[in-house]
């Protein structure tokens, strides 16, 4: 099953997709949506926007340097050493974007920069869950763009602030659920930006897996139905080339996993305005 | 106003504080009740239990070392060189826990500590807002512990794990609104471990005040009504001491604000088991 949440005109759904078309669902939020019938006649493509597949995780998670090529670029804005420690931080929720929407180039900085991930969708509730049952309580994968701020994240050695900004928590397009996967360990990852290709990666390199993560996680608290795990990047994000390429306006922002589709993304500028109310 | 969410019987309601009462609200969302009319009879305060007067926070964000004085204590599990830069970072939603609830001793970890806390809730969305509009987006103050789980906490440079354990997110009881609180500046903070005085504090000496961090965290990111901000504690928190007073099971945490209100935990070993859905 390929979940997605899509619009079409002012009505916002839950579907499945199929090759050229989504079947709607009667389903009114994502638990139902995990389980609903069909609901309606197929719509083509064309004729929708797929949103994120989650539209108000309760916590979104990511782990720093999790593939042991990412960590020799990763020095000047996360402590490299110690790779047996999972490194967790939050992405604010309020940062939720689709797979094609637009991201915004911060007004307060110009080191936005990508993290091409495979992304974990949560689909039971979880606590104390050993890693051999971890497999039960996750809904899906995805695919999915850590846009992360790096003087922010740099700033303070709790990165947070300049892993939360606004529209930089990109998921989609689609929750592909297990069973669709035959091969995980060695679906290739592949980030694009203006069609040049910057990262590749094999799920398999991942220092901590999908199963270590949600064991660790679930130690401390627990998984809800809907939380997003973002599981970390392989090497060449911006950062890590010399001089650094920064993302700038207009710029597209393409990540690809084998099985599971892709997120594009233009760098728009934000808006900047004072919002009160 | 002091608005609190309340438990009778079965049913939960939100109501406004009274000294001996509380007077139920026509409101069935936190947004709804900040401007909700009373709806039914005053309830004596021995037939309720408050609850955290917000159920469900977006996101809950907490400063650290934000006193000076407990700066010196921290140096084991935060960076405490540049104090000029704000050092955010998240607990997690699901720690959610009432003012009066009882507190888990984590099944992972001996290292349980205390930090009373100023507490902020938002009550408009936010983005850019000006220090001197800070308090346009504030609902009210109440009483907090962050409960933080030491060894957790100082295993990764991000914080977030020792930070989020279920239950460690105590706040309430009731969102005091800005009109009732005269000087917040010389409110002052006492947290109790079993009726010995463990932290004593001032508002007037964070490094970062309220505005401050309205405005540090609105440049990244939009906060939303019941977002929820732990806003720092002041010296004496349990891993201050030589040797570190770590919380043991039927400690009892409490924790004053002047003209706040206080809350008050009692710790006990977490049941500890596998939760699958």
């Amino acid at each position: 099953m390929r979940l997605v949440r899509f619009k079409r005109g002012e009505e916002v759904r839950f579907g499945h997709l199929e090759a050229d078309c989504v079947v709607p669902l009667a389903a009114g939020t994502f638990v139902e949506a995990l389980t609903a019938s069909p609901d309606g006649e197929s719509i083509p493509l064309g004729e929708v926007t797929l949103l994120s597949p989650v539209e108000k995780p309760g916590k979104i998670l990511g782990i720093g340097v999790n593939y042991a090529a990412h960590a020799a670029e990763s020095v000047s804005f996360i402590d490299t050493k110690k790779p047996d420690v999972q490194k967790w931080f939050n992405k604010q929720v309020t940062a939720v974007n689709g797979p094609y929407a637009q991201v915004h180039l911060p007004k307060v900085s110009e080191q936005l920069d990508y993290e091409g991930e495979l992304v974990v969708i949560i689909g039971k509730r979880g606590r104390h869950v050993p890693r051999e049952r971890a497999f039960e309580i996750v809904a899906g994968l995805t695919v999915g763009c850590d846009y992360s701020v790096r003087d922010w994240q740099r700033a303070s050695q709790t990165m947070i602030m300049g892993k939360g900004f606004d529209t930089h928590a990109v998921f989609g397009p689609a929750i592909v659920t297990m069973d669709e996967i035959t091969d995980l360990p060695n679906l290739q990852l592949r980030t694009f930006v203006n069609g040049e290709q910057r990262q590749t990666g094999y799920i398999r390199d991942q220092i901590h897996d999908i199963a270590a993560q949600i064991a660790h996680l679930t130690a401390a608290f627990t998984l809800e139905p809907g939380d997003v795990i973002f599981t970390g990047t392989p090497a060449g994000v911006g950062a890590g080339h010399e001089p650094p390429k920064w993302l700038k306006a207009g710029d597209k922002v393409r990540v690809e996993i084998d099985c599971l589709g892709f997120t594009e993304n233009e760098i728009v500028r934000e808006p900047g305005d004072t919002v009160i109310g």
